[in-house]
């Protein structure tokens, strides 16, 4: 579980809630000044309504994945990744490329896109064409996932100009009966339920939807940080590269402390050159 | 018929009205209310004004185009285009480019673009120069697509703006008036009044301008990913590549499910290696 | 005359006029709540003021020429173009590139830039130059146009913010003095006083600068798709190609109706490869 | 003198002044009602620590260094460098490149960039490291340029910040203390005091920042076409072109009326091709 | 300790401190005025969960580390890595790249970028090889960076929205009550607390977040320099580079003072080209 996204959820809720029970007189007047009905309707469903314009069906179908999505706990642990690539690595050098069809398959780490990319090369496909078509794999990855964020975008944009829509609404009509309605005392209801549509326009919008398609937008780009990490480690193994080499190479997208977790992890087993590792464990001390 | 387009519009009215006639204290007076002719004439019609200004005739002649384009139901299925190239490629595998011509003309699938680019590989021209025609064609639809969306955000945009210059001449008519006019009463119906152009302006833009300007990207979006696999497609043929390779690298196009399903569809006819349809049926399992 | 643009500048004042005077009580007035001096300063003199801080000299001088061509009836036809270069390939075909010279000069159609980037391949220079040096002009015609546009742009920027400040000025003259301003009725007049200037700067900008800076753009736009086709053009004269093959190229840049026409008017005249016209006819049928 | 620039400033403000003055009732009135000194604390003081913490000291150092730009006369006379990158290159054709190195120093342009460029092609370092290190000494050149107008872009966007900070705590201050208030005038009179701030902060952007930092920008890309020109010319030079050809070359970073002019003054002596300096002459008569 | 950030950021509080103070009757009305327990919990408490949901915890954790690079006074003395760079190319020309390993060890200088990438040439890497990998390393480094400011920027997007948001909520609440409410006076007040949420909002945005984001920025950009050149300086190495031609070519990175310092600083033992030295001292007199 994302617990991080939900434990955020909820205490957005609750501050926003004690904020409308501390203003008002009592609980159920607060019920009655923030619930209305037709504010619901012409806010939410309005912005849905305007959404559902603007998206195609299947983009919104897809909304229960998007949130099994956010609330997965999936940490990526890189390390995990260069481990994993460089005991590849070592096979190849060792029994061939076309060991690592069997290996792959009997691994720990289920990666659909490393395997994807390792039956590429075990295909002996030739590098140039590996790699374009790895490429062309992110970047329809990419264009499917921004499909994502751009329904909570569209209807986090359209969640408050529905609201004003509302608060339009409810003013005109206030306005034009101020004849009929009875004082300052109607005038103040009137108002605040005109308010109440912008209210809705504004929660949907900060408290769901932006940080809705922010998270997605994290998310994805964790992940295209591993999918290139991917496609750079295979193709070096490809092109037989030095594991020992392909290791440093991969380094690069992990932090300094990473970096260095990883090499304590290694322990002594491993005949490093005392000067590379130490190397390893300092370079970049200094960038967050 | 693109129902959902057409259910988002008419759900939005629906509520948008629903919204006014639940606010208001009759019918008629919600209509007198919400309907004021000069209103009318300053937002649509100065919007409309200054994007006859901003836009070149030709772009505001499409306007039914558009419309007829955002109705018809295009559902692309990826995977038929996938086939068709796949067919195409034993085909010219089998008999040469040359039968290309007489295929593409029998084929069910009528597709105007995948014609043209079949054509110049038949022309026997050569690939870099087949490659960069093609990439043209698609720059020159890319613009042409551009401007068809350009007027609605123009539109939506000067919209909201004549609205509140429709609000701002309301606003001071009353102010100026404010010893002629009969008290408060008058001068909330003048607020109403003023306001009203501001409503309308907002109306143009989340209910019409903003939703068919998104949704027309987005079918521009599907078009050019089609346009993109045909290219690539076409000029894999060219090289020829084997036709199980061409599929494979055109099935990045595809979501996962999608590319399950195109492998279901193929059934145990087609004699594939085991490995290869699996990985095909399992990669991109956690992407989006 | 390029009509469109005259008629949505009058069309929009005129709306905007009668929604002043149909919402005041008589034309005088309305005349008097909407003219105001000091406002038209602050406003329009302060806007100005602030473009020219901001723009050099120069930019402003151009400004009755960017009229100029706003007003020009410009209808490019793209066709023309293209079978001028046909034309000129054909010819080229014959007798050599040098004869080009003779002939751009007696051509009905008078094209600087034509002339420009033919005179480039009569002069013998090699292919790669030729393209760097229209590109380099094709830059600089881009740079220089952007001034254009940048003008109406800034000024379209200060029109508001300036309306803003003349507003916030009245505005705080008029609370600062509200015990000797004699009651409402005087507040009223002086918030509608404060007001104008805000008006003044929406219509500035909506009315004037906006649909400009739009419009020059969007001239630009088609111009340097002419730009465009001329350098592809005149570069495939100098490689010898194909004069259809040219045709077929250079029709990229028209529409599917434009291509239909083009071919009709050719007639039966031209000996045609039938499969080829038939091409050129259908493709792009359902791009817009 | 950079007159243009201070005209504008001097009008901008006279014309806001009046506005304030003809407002009021009295000078001295106008005086008390728009100079309020927390205010002045709050909203610039305010803007300026806000920007202080932003920019690194460096760059708030080279304020007066910015000034001193923007006030400098300096038109740029592009025509001037041609002329000059032409000269150079009939020395350099004649005498050889090495004799550059003196000729550079006794010419009447002084123009250090020119200089530096012009001592790399002496100093004979092979073509695509001069281009290499020329492009980068401009994209320092832009970096540093960047800092420049990023100082004032943030203070631009702090003023009108720290202004609507001042004006909420007018307000908030004003609404608390309702009750202990002189009825309504007095009411009136502290919204005024809370206007101000927001006054001030547009006035901040509106009258300094904006136009400052348009102007440095202007003033950049200017130096930019300089600068570009020159690393074009030295390349020419470099390579051994043709005087004649660079010059026609060089011409693309001129307008027609330019290039016209300077045909003119190059008068009857040169002997031009004909068709060449016609050509000249007359193309893009069409581009602004 | 970097000094102008801490005394901007406490100078801003103090303006704005003294601003609340000056504005009130006295200073605990005033502090009742401001603070308001409700208002800190929805504001601050509910950007900062928005800000929780839309970051990976990962991002949030490392806040203390950002304070701790935005304190640290890291003057980056671009003139010292030059000199360090043109001292080790000295040696490695002498004898050998390998004895570097041991030079980059002794020196005064401790930087783990350069140490990692004079390390990369040390391995005898090939250069075309050593290139891509400082870039990557270059790449990812960015991305961590703007993973750091991101973290400002959404909690300063989300502080105005929530500020806003209890601002509804309190007008919503006070329009609801106004007949229970004592008055226009209990309706100041009201409305007051309503207003002080959007104070808050704008505080955290303005004196917080966006000049701490701001500030990042600017350091990325001066480390992001300082990498570049460690590149372009250890790529010239490896090629074997004459040391005086690298000192050249680095000094594009200084402004024209920053290298005369540097040259005086040289003083007289260095053996220099009297031209190549007084170039050095002239080029870019006239850039920023």
């Amino acid at each position: 579980m994302n617990l991080t996204f939900i434990i955020g959820f909820i205490a957005a809720f609750v501050l926003v809630i004690y904020g409308m029970v501390s203003g008002g007189t009592s609980v159920s007047q607060v019920m009655s000044s923030f619930i209305d009905i037709p504010s619901v309707f012409i806010t939410f469903g309005g912005a849905f309504s305007a959404t559902v314009m603007s998206v195609p069906m299947k983009d919104l179908k897809d909304i229960p994945k998007h949130m099994k999505i956010l609330l997965k706990k999936e940490k990526v642990d890189i390390n995990q990744y260069i481990e994993v690539i460089v005991d590849l690595a070592k096979e190849a050098r060792l029994k061939g490329l076309l060991v690592l069809e069997e290996k792959i398959k009997t691994m720990d780490l289920k990666d659909d896109f490393l395997e994807y990319c390792t039956m590429l090369i075990v295909d002996a496909i030739e590098p140039s064409k590996v790699r374009a078509q790895i490429e062309n794999e992110i970047d329809c990855i990419e264009m499917r996932h921004a499909r994502a964020w751009n329904v909570y975008d569209k209807l986090g944009s359209f969640g408050p100009a529905f609201g004003m829509l509302g608060t339009l609404i409810g003013l005109i009509n206030m306005l034009a009966n101020m004849d009929t309605s009875g004082g300052s005392d109607a005038l103040g209801k009137g108002m605040a339920v005109a308010l109440v549509t912008t209210f809705y326009g504004s929660v949907l919008v900060n408290m769901v939807c932006a940080p809705v398609s922010n998270r997605l937008k994290a998310k994805h780009e964790e992940e295209m940080i591993v999918k290139e990490l991917i496609m750079e480690g295979v193709l070096s193994i490809q092109s037989g590269e030095n594991p020992k080499y392909i290791k440093e190479k991969l380094n690069s997208y992990l932090t300094y402390q990473e970096r260095q977790a990883s090499s304590e992890n290694d322990g002594s087993a491993t005949e490093k050159k005392k000067g590379s590792s130490k190397r390893g464990r300092k370079s970049q001390v200094n960038n967050a």
